[in-house]
């Protein structure tokens, strides 16, 4: 039964947006798309699977970087159309850029400073 | 100078996701959308102004409830389409339905639970 897969407004797109907020530090991780699938398969796997919309496919967050999201608990808002998701954050990378997390610039009187350091070397992170 | 607002990366209708985080506790309390001149009167008052997709106008957050958002801090994401915000929450509500936030439904075994009370009657927040 996936009903509950019929209450969540999805877009046009057939898409709904999702924070990855950390379990314990309650760090807001990143912000990233789900279709139906990937959020069927996220609430099964226990794992975040989301929707790449520039590869258009099934993204298993972690697959290249191993910086996989265990997924503690999933949750909705009022409306409908955004997903929160409680995550363990494995490695402690949930950004591309190799930082803990995705909102690292911060608006200042010059504009947007970045403010966190970088963890992991991308380019060891993606072995390139 | 509002170069940092090119920064932004809006999507095909001009907006992009914005999350209120609530400065202390942590908590995601909910996702709304701006556009630039949302953003940009955001930054200048230091107050939370998004755009109503529904209405298809500027929403002060708070103007009728009085549930205002002041903002502490201002966050862009590493592909700059996301903004996080750090927010105040006035009157301890966020969400319309009297909740302190929006993501009061938990998945659970028999699909989307309420877990969290109605703090006020929003027939009183909205003077209905």
């Amino acid at each position: 039964m996936n009903d509950w897969l019929d209450e969540v407004k999805w877009n046009e797109a057939g898409l709904v947006p999702v924070i990855a907020q950390e379990e314990g530090s309650g760090r807001v991780l990143m912000l990233a798309w789900m279709n139906r699938e990937a959020l069927r398969l996220t609430a099964k796997e226990k794992v975040a699977v989301y929707w790449s919309r520039s590869r258009r496919k099934l993204w298993r967050k972690g697959e290249t970087s191993g910086n996989r999201q265990r997924v503690r608990e999933i949750r909705l808002d009022c409306d409908g159309d955004t997903v929160l998701l409680t995550v363990r954050q494995e490695g402690g990378v949930a950004c591309h850029t190799g930082r803990h997390h995705c909102f690292y610039r911060r608006l200042g009187a010059s504009g947007w400073q970045s403010v966190e350091p970088v963890i992991k070397d991308p380019e060891v992170m993606y072995g390139r």
